[in-house]
């Protein structure tokens, strides 16, 4: 298997994605190809002593970078040479088996939509990070690409789930609950009462394990569900929420552990069993971001991905690749266009 | 003046709203008036030793109690004896300066708006949490009132929001954002869209210091904004997502401390500086909700109000009445369909 990597994407790029790159080879067994300025790359390595290639890696030039101040709809194509570009066109060639960037999503989605292109009959890609959840991790889809949906989008959404949180995550016939403000179908907007009822009839069908409306203090205490569905814009926010309370409350308890001697000394106490507290706050830890809907897999790791983080990615994604998860919506989406052709 | 007060509603109905009236009454030097079966409400002070009603409260009787499973949208009309309409009624005529019940808010909603009716110009009542924020506390308006939204509501919800920020946490020229997924004005649904467009102009026209999108991560970090404007879904989804995070961590937390000997005991070390942490995130210490737009002071205590959290409330109330948003709230809507008119 091999895995590309955008090496000039992300806060901390080049120099960690092309850490990233090795440390991933070492640790997942694939190979991996490296996208990006190639004089850049190789003075990285010599700076890390490295002088030749480790087999397995190759690099590949790409003369451009997208920016942050690049128009995400039409960096793409506005730099053709750039490592996002190339790597996008080299995963729709067959020239790797998924591509991971730790840069600007919105370019990513377009580049992916327009280079890759979306999975026949599937109307959206969709962001679908693995969450914290009470139910130990839980798919959240869409996470942010669709600031608009329509129901039949969230439905989609709802079957690209459902497979990733079967395949990857292991959860047999995945629960699939609707984010809301309540537990009653009659809950929440015009938008998400349509959706719960096409998730009603998708139910009854047999093809989705739809447990209803699942609020977000529900989802983050109790065992509620595998897969939780939401429009881009309402996803997002509950992503952002998330990771906004969790950075404010652990500053408050930074501020705990250093009021004086004492709490300091009983941070001192505690700081050796905080390994698997500070693993649930870690966004490292969730690895890349799933772009789902797409014909070949494409992965968004977090903007200030370290080597740790990426390597975490491309692990991520072998797992995703092995489990062909892509198939296996192309082939859910073939059928029910077949269904619903054949009514 | 005098606080009215839901004895009825409530988890921990009707005990903790009793015991709370008393506290109220000691710790805010208000008069106090209990809404609820009075044969009940005696029995609970007899238990408590309190024989004769001390001075400042009075006893006011409502056979009917609304139940979790009543229609909220009617209750009010079905149960016209219930403490929430006999409250509201009360609330109306003037006998009291505010009503504060800790029952369903979509029933203290409709009652309110349908009773006490609006504040003319307001289309639409709004939830107002005050937060915790990284700019200490932030004024969250809606936070649930309103699934479906036009840009006209949230603006102003906008103008109420930071007549609040002001009068009662303190904020000079409160800085109002709007809840987004990015900082550029080109972020979110065309309904954010729009409201950005609508809060320039209301800013340009010095009716309103809006300071742009601001995202939950943001929120959380920053010192930001004093009022963060939302639809009620979008809303309410940040307040529980908020709250289910924060719990989340809370558990994680109390596993750590828990682990051995050691953590116990740098536990012990901590525990007695956690004051002001636990305060942070102590959903009793937000006190009530302001419903904010309604021709009379109302507020929702949380549904597991204790008598702490109830006298909290109260406290909020009477802060309030006396800085009369109310008031403020109607001569700005006043001018702002008089400036509308004369166009």
């Amino acid at each position: 298997m091999k895995i590309i990597i955008d090496a000039m994407g992300g806060d901390l790029a080049p120099r960690e994605p092309v850490r990233g790159a090795l440390m991933a080879r070492n640790e997942h067994g694939c190979e991996v190809t490296l996208v990006g300025q190639e004089a850049t790359i190789r003075r990285i390595l010599e700076q890390d002593n490295i002088g030749t290639l480790p087999p397995g890696i190759e690099i590949v030039d790409a003369s451009q970078v997208i920016e942050i101040c690049d128009n995400p709809s039409t960096a793409w194509h506005d730099k053709p040479d750039s490592s996002m570009t190339v790597g996008l066109k080299m995963l729709k060639e067959g020239k790797g088996d998924a591509f991971i960037s730790a840069g600007s999503t919105g370019a990513l989605l377009a580049g992916g939509t327009l280079i890759v292109r979306r999975i026949p009959g599937v109307r959206r890609a969709a962001v679908a990070p693995v969450v914290p959840s009470g139910a130990g991790s839980t798919v959240l889809i869409d996470a942010g690409a669709n600031s608009e949906c329509t129901a039949e989008y969230m439905v989609q959404f709802a079957h690209m789930g459902s497979f990733y949180a079967e395949r990857v995550l292991g959860r047999e016939t995945p629960r699939v609950g609707l984010l809301n403000i309540g537990a009653e179908p009659s809950k929440g907007s015009e938008l998400y009462k349509q959706v719960y009822h096409l998730l009603e009839e998708a139910k009854e069908a047999g093809h989705l394990n739809f447990v209803g409306n699942v609020e977000p203090t529900t989802f983050a205490k109790e065992d509620a569900c595998d897969v939780i569905v939401a429009d881009g814009f309402v996803g997002n926010i509950l992503l952002k929420a998330m990771e906004g309370t969790a950075s404010f409350i652990v500053k408050g308890l930074k501020d705990l552990f250093t009021t004086n001697a004492k709490t300091k000394l009983g941070y001192l106490m505690i700081k050796g069993n905080m390994g698997s507290f500070k693993k649930l706050l870690d966004s490292r830890e969730t690895g890349g971001t799933a772009l789902l809907g797409l014909r070949r897999p494409i992965f968004k790791a977090h903007g200030s991905s370290d080597a740790y983080a990426i390597s975490h990615a491309v692990g991520k994604a072998v797992e995703f690749v092995s489990a062909d998860i892509t198939g296996a919506i192309a082939a859910r989406m073939a059928d029910l266009n077949a269904a619903a052709g054949g009514k």
